[in-house]
């Protein structure tokens, strides 16, 4: 099972922040047998970010992107998404009680633009956001998966733990790996690469 | 001026190291008003390393690549090179008698492989690391740049700033830019987003 990585957003190829989401994903899907194949770090450009997920559909089996799930103008996963898959987005009113019920529970008004997180790519599963507002995304596509998170680490984690993991880990094809490390000092690593470690 | 950046290694692909190279170069290539349009992490294959540099080197004026110039099996990065640029590689005597020498300086054998290191494709400038043992290496192709630099940080960072940045600085349509970054608390970025910053 092959999975592969978009990363969106202009603030990573700015250099402002570390795609730390990338690593983690990488590291998870790895210990349920899900290699990472390739990982592409796009800017917030409809295009681009639609031509990539369609490319990346047609040769891996998992999809995943982080970010561009949020409330502004620069977050265009959603319509990416729609454009790729050849699908509408549509306004979801039950997603869009509970984004109102969190700005209602944290005591402060809601910008009008947060609108934009309840719309919903068709046929689109809802993966809902425990720390957050936006939600994630899945949808399957002729047997494969495409699965959108939000960049910020605590959202994209939390939905990855309690929506996504259950989930994969039900699947055909999926085996829990255990992965073990051995450390090594003071040998260069042109003299260590013929080191083997064979289990007894 | 446009940069695409190619991480190689299938330790970044499998979650076992964040990529801060990618970010770091991103960073100081926008302090020179160079944009970094995409960026790709790809694993240790010749074939998957090759096509990327190709398609890259098609739509930016610079392409570099982080990582595989070590001396082991899984350093496919010159070779690499060599296909996508259709060049041979050349056992550089001068830079094997360098390797000879920092080996010789820290008192420890020099294992057989790091022979590996003095190849350099036909027609690439060697770029001298100054912490470490593999050069980076630049090539002019059709008045763009391919530039491969080493995955250990500290070695890209010393050939970057040492041998690429002074000279990047002296090319036309460099220009040298001023960041400045405004913090903002208590503003959810649904609202932030329309607060302006202009210079009075």
């Amino acid at each position: 099972m092959k999975c592969i990585i978009i990363t969106i957003g202009d603030e990573i190829l700015a250099g402002k922040t570390v795609d730390s989401n990338s690593t983690w994903l990488s590291k998870e899907l790895g210990s349920m047998g899900i290699g990472t194949s390739m990982a592409f770090t796009v800017p917030d450009e409809i295009e681009i970010i639609a031509t990539t997920i369609e490319k990346s559909l047609s040769s891996a089996d998992f999809v995943i992107t982080t970010g561009g799930l949020g409330p502004t103008d620069d977050d265009m996963t959603r319509e990416a998404i729609a454009k790729a898959l050849d699908v509408e987005l549509q306004f979801d009113d039950h997603y869009f009680a509970k984004i109102k019920d969190i700005f209602a529970e944290r005591g402060i008004p809601m910008p009008e633009n947060v609108r934009r997180e309840a719309y919903v790519p068709e046929g689109a599963r809802v993966l809902e956001n425990g720390v957050g507002v936006a939600p994630g995304l899945l949808l399957e596509r002729e047997g494969k998966y495409f699965i959108a998170l939000p960049g910020v680490p605590p959202e994209m984690k939390d939905i990855f733990a309690n929506q996504l993991r259950p989930m994969l880990s039900s699947m055909d094809g999926i085996e829990i790996r255990r992965v073990e490390t051995f450390y090594t000092a003071g040998i260069p690593e042109s003299a260590r690469c013929s080191i083997s470690f064979l289990r007894p």
